[in-house]
């Protein structure tokens, strides 16, 4: 069985984003373009290495080998890596976040595999995938990804860094709202609901923005939870985290394409730095740069 | 809609156990079979008082009109009231144990919602159930109410006399196992892959212990947990719960009409009321009616 690995490598389009026509000077550090790639890089094979670890192909095989083909197999998107970073600019390490960046890719991954399992009657169904295992299976490896992911995030309380088991819920109360009843799942519904004859700019900023647009709010405020973030820091980081899943809804995912988007993107941006402007230092570059792929300082 | 309600009414069958021939006669209590099913019944009440409370039909309704049918439709196991009664025979009060009760009922309940979906090429399709919505949104549904009853869980830790953060913690990590990696998931995944021609007492009794066992297991221990047992205890009644949840498998799962099942329930019964022998008390004898109903102490 292929592990996944190379086409998930293959898919990561992390650092690809379109050249912005705006340079946005916000601080005194000085970070080029490269750095601020190198700094997303190593985020990304953090990420990466903690769930190769935390998923082998381990007993009972039935189960592991299609939850780590599955894992890998997803398309990328940037909320765990935001959630490290927030965590990063509130002066943490990055290993307190490393476990709720997981859950939420793994959460990600999940609803991804269940979005294009070949079931009967489904309207708007997505564009075929490879299947490496049988429907059944897949749906069932998508049902145990999710609590895998929050097992994973409960077991950090006993790392003796992390001891903090009212941070540690508070943040499964943040990724389970947001796969269980509102946020995200909401997006996916509404989602469903999209057909040729009534998407226009306010549907399509509506489902971003409930599906990329809350899946990244969720990594940014779990970040800042975890990195130690003031309440008002978080709340930023959340609204941060919001326009920067919007917009990475619109320039990837269902708004892909449609006229007009190019210049809600750019409002979007601008909306997104704005919540960062209190946050000073060079870390505060480096998480911009998700939108500002050009930001130099200098 | 239908709320499903009455049909979760009529469904529950949780007190019609077969009368076994033997009395087993283990403390001084005085416990009459009606008041054995008066105690099954008010846990029962008092669960679906909570998830009534906890799963209004509210916004957005296009998450929660479904969640709420899928939760109540699903068949009754006994595994959420095994978790109350343990938390009570350890001393503490049920309402210590209604959330992980219900998160445990919800988990059951988006198995059987996607273990009934008709995706293409399962193996081994269950028979037909009334579908109340369309597949993709039973599907999303499903994928939902797991981390819907962990953020209930969670959000427990709020209540004055729940703020155990670790207990709760440890009640997510026992459950996202079950419903992740291990336990109940393995079960439906080597139940995947039964057929006439492989099955036998050895495999139905793997796949009971597997998914109902474990699953009463995984209610016993998080009632343990909740009722501030000690780590013995906790044991004890998880292997009771193995033992129960297996019987009830037997009885009402797959190994259902088997030849040769009888004999082997009555077996489990006695190494399951073997593990509460060193526990004493009234509620002792309620929690050993799970499988003995005609249980008079006098």
């Amino acid at each position: 069985m292929a592990t996944g690995l190379s086409q998930f490598k293959a898919k990561t389009s992390l650092f690809t984003h379109t050249r912005s026509r705006r340079t946005v000077v916000h601080c005194a550090a000085v970070v080029s373009v490269d750095q601020n790639q190198s700094f997303w890089a190593t985020i990304e094979a953090d990420i990466e290495a903690y769930l190769m670890k935390a998923i082998p192909i381990r007993s009972p095989v039935t189960v592991f080998e299609p939850m780590h083909y599955l894992t890998f197999a997803a398309p990328r998107t940037t909320a765990p890596a935001l959630c490290i970073a927030a965590c990063e600019l509130m002066g943490n390490d990055r290993g307190h976040a490393l476990a709720a960046a997981s859950a939420i890719h793994l959460m990600h991954a999940a609803y991804y595999a269940h979005e294009h399992l070949p079931i009967t009657g489904r309207p708007n169904y997505k564009r075929e995938i490879q299947h490496e295992f049988e429907p059944s299976i897949e749906l069932l490896t998508g049902d145990g990804m999710v609590p895998f992911g929050l097992e994973l995030l409960s077991r950090s309380m006993d790392l003796a860094q992390n001891h903090n088991p009212d941070k540690i819920l508070r943040v499964i109360i943040e990724i389970t709202q947001l796969a269980g009843s509102d946020g995200m799942v909401d997006g996916l519904y509404r989602e469903l609901e999209l057909n040729d004859s009534n998407i226009d700019m306010g549907i399509i900023e509506c489902v971003c923005k409930k599906k990329e647009g809350e899946l990244h709010a969720c990594g940014a405020a779990c970040g800042a939870i975890l990195g130690g973030g003031a309440e008002d820091e978080i709340e930023k980081l959340r609204k941060y985290g919001l326009y920067v899943g919007t917009i990475k809804g619109m320039q990837n995912g269902v708004g892909k394409d449609n006229k007009g988007v190019e210049e809600k993107i750019e409002k979007l941006k601008i909306l997104a730095l704005k919540e960062l402007e209190s946050l000073k230092g060079k870390k505060m570059v480096s998480i911009s740069s998700i939108i500002e792929p050009s930001l130099v300082v200098i």
